[in-house]
């Protein structure tokens, strides 16, 4: 069995020994299981052993971190001693991002934004129940994307003409569910966030709601990155005010469960048609000071189209942090694994490298695809047939790896070109790339020069890795099936 | 001669003929001058000529546009009867973006950002000087992008320790240049506007400074987007503004020359060391109630490391609008660029179409450099030699083409791998790529398979069109001197 894993944090020029990540895993919360050998193959490294342990994943699904997340460090888990329930608002028309597609219903990568934020309070176990509002024409349009992403504890709720009116409707949702039968528990603590931040990360959630449970309700804030200004009837200045004395309102916010329904049932039509702050109802009609948290800058709302492409390069970053090598027993392909594999270090936080004959135990490919990892490349030195790469599709759709994100699968093959039929084998590829990519399995193939020169080998493992990054990065459907060469 | 334009809006579906792009040519400023003829060699199409005409460009530089602008369309340049010079703070030390690299200075498809407002401001013709200040330990940096990028009426002044003492900075060296025999003139009205808010637009500059002329001061406003809050001293809401009633204030910002540098003489220590709103200090020093100004949602600042993914994909964006596709005279190749053309039409806004024999005369192309395409797609039939992408990459050499976007150059073979002698001419291929890439010149290779079978074919330019989308929109330098297959 050949396994290795190593973790370098991006850009950083510290570079951990094989012995220190052996010593102080980064992934601290997992314990270590085997204690596993990769075995390089390169001229003057054949034969050298690097030891190093994989670990065990916690029960918890940790596929997919948040989409925001700081990469693949498992999050300690603290449970909230109150129940805890969220209502995600997605009634807007998204007026502002220019397009006629409601901004919480675009695609990022392929799958709409709003999914990914039900995604991020989904993996949160204490989360018992997640009501999303959307408007009455989009029910149906909701509840199959729950369906098709497999979202669980999550219900659609009607929505009204305004937000006001739309968290409302969730929370009554909540509140008379004893009296539709449904299975919704009314919480201690309700999270109200925003379908269009999908970044929200489980620390500031845990931290709104503990601020809840103490104060009866509780909001992110952020500071102001332009001055604000108030303009005299006449459309000029008339004050501006100090930045450093207030704070922009932010979500998610959390409260009393009674508290925020009993302040909607009180609030006027004036309060429920013009208002959008739900702090200032719980102030208004409570008299509860709600307790402001300074969250991190990923809590930011799209809604510009310029926030599309942003949130579209924050996810597209977060999913390239990892990459498995699998290689076979042969020795050019295990030099190149290991070359490969080395180079990749520096430009990715954790490159995990396989040998091929683990794929037969699936449990460990599981593993790997918990811990976060969508890109494999997968180093075959046959043209004949690509039967690694067959085998690592066939995984991969077992699993269902590819249900939230496309999966980058990089077939190499060692001087491609050099086969007499590789005009048949680039066509058998092209085809099995359509293939695949309707399961949401990006496949690209790269054609390594192998060298015994080992100054000319890193030079192309160099190049190698660029374009692996580069697929990896942009992940996009239009190279699918093209073979590139290094 | 052979020569076709088109126009179509980006995704709609509304196909404008030829006839009536010819009738209404979408860049209105431009005065009609060639009647040239396309000469379709398709089967069924041969013959079939489509008439079409060229347009004068104005003497204006229209190279770039803005790099937020609107796509080609030649602003109409409306000129204040005023004389305006601008100042351009760039000392922040983009802490808020998490990195080592002040934000102004990060690179975007790279050039560094300050470098894309600079040019914002520069390719206005009605503003005479531009200040950028920065840090002391910036100048030489900032000369050196000036004297790199070929920035004219751009001088660098050394900032302060604030923004406020920058700002003060910058207006001193044009107050002061009589004294330093310097070429700055004093100008009846200064723009002050953020160095890294490239994507302003002559609109809002203009309107601005015909404010500043009536009011003596005025500055862009936006909507705000999150409701702004006051806390109280044990950090819970306070209070929260009506976020009807307030407005946030953006760049750009107009004065009167004497009305912003006295209020900058006159203001306290305080005022200089932690305020930051310019129109703060006219209405206290001035008495001036500065006009508000709605401003475009492109004028935000750039301000987190989102910000600058999001800068990255709308600069890519606006340079991916227009695309130039090249043939020669052969049969074959005629009618892949035909079909290539009509195919591309649906994808960007503007496909001109080109015979290489017009290359020969260089002007032709100058005229299509300067209406802001950077993206030629080549079509070649011959693999011996790629003279045409050999004279392409000359003549945008001389003509400093790529001096602020690099140039996406897409050489189109057919059938590339039927020739005996295609791994050289790949190779040789790949070197040339290299090679022209250190030009700013991003050159990719495409195979065609050319068939007879229209449907097929057809099939064909539909799979060539979404690679080379993907290749300009994306304008990745790992991929040069790649050889895709469609």
């Amino acid at each position: 069995m050949v396994f290795a894993t190593h973790s370098q944090a991006w850009g950083s020029k510290v570079r951990r020994s094989a012995a220190a990540a052996r010593d102080k895993p980064l992934l601290r919360p997992w314990r270590a299981r085997n204690n596993l050998f990769f075995r390089g193959g390169g001229e003057g490294r054949k034969g050298a052993t690097i030891r190093i342990s994989t670990m065990e994943l916690p029960v918890t699904d940790l596929r997919e971190g948040s989409c925001g997340g700081k990469g693949s460090e498992a999050p300690r888990e603290r449970r909230p001693p109150v129940s805890v329930a969220a209502v995600l608002p997605a009634g807007g028309s998204g007026e502002r991002l220019g397009g006629c597609t409601p901004k919480q219903f675009c695609a990022l990568l392929g799958r709409p934004l709003v999914s990914y934020t039900v995604r991020a309070m989904e993996r949160i176990s204490w989360i018992s129940d997640i009501v999303v509002v959307v408007s009455p024409e989009n029910v149906e349009v909701m509840k199959s994307i729950i369906k098709k992403y497999g979202h669980k504890r999550t219900t659609v709720a009607e929505g009204g003409m305004t937000r006001h009116r739309s968290i409302f409707n969730g929370l009554k949702k909540i509140a008379e569910s004893h009296l539709l039968s449904s299975p919704l528990q009314k919480p201690e603590v309700v999270i109200i966030h925003d379908a269009v931040r999908p970044f929200v990360e489980e620390d500031i959630l845990f931290k709104v709601v503990m601020a809840a449970k103490e104060h009866g309700a509780a909001g992110a804030i952020c500071p102001l990155v332009s001055t604000v200004i108030a303009s005299s009837a006449d459309g000029c200045l008339d004050h501006s005010l100090d930045r450093a004395k207030y704070r922009a309102s932010e979500m998610p916010q959390a409260f009393l469960f009674d508290i925020i329904h009993q302040a909607y049932h009180q609030c006027s039509d004036y309060d429920l048609d013009y208002g959008t702050e739900c702090l200032h109802l719980a102030l208004k009609y409570n008299k509860t000071n709600a307790k402001l948290i300074e969250g991190p800058p990923d809590l930011w709302k799209v809604t510009y189209k310029r926030d599309l492409y942003a949130a579209d390069s924050l996810i597209k970053d977060n999913i390239s942090q990892q990459v498995c090598v699998l290689t076979n027993m042969k020795e050019d392909a295990v030099q190149v694994g290991f070359l490969l594999h080395e180079t990749l270090k520096s430009h990715v936080k954790l490159v995990k490298a396989i040998s091929t004959s683990l794929c037969k135990n699936e449990s460990h490919l599981q593993n790997i695809l918990l811990g976060q990892c969508y890109n494999f490349i997968c180093i075959n030195d046959n043209l004949s047939n690509f039967q690694e790469t067959h085998q690592l599709v066939e995984i991969l759709e077992n699993t269902n790896a590819s249900l939230l994100y496309s999966v980058v699968l990089i077939s190499v093959y060692l001087d491609f070109f050099e086969n007499v039929s590789f005009i048949s084998a680039m066509q058998r590829f092209t085809k099995f790339a359509k293939e695949v990519e309707k399961k949401n399995i990006l496949l690209y193939g790269l054609s390594i020069h192998y060298q015994k020169d080992n100054l000319k080998l890193q030079e192309t493992m160099d190049s190698a890795a660029a374009l692996i990054m580069a697929l990896i990065r942009d992940r996009n459907p239009a190279y699918v099936g093209q073979l590139l060469v290094a």
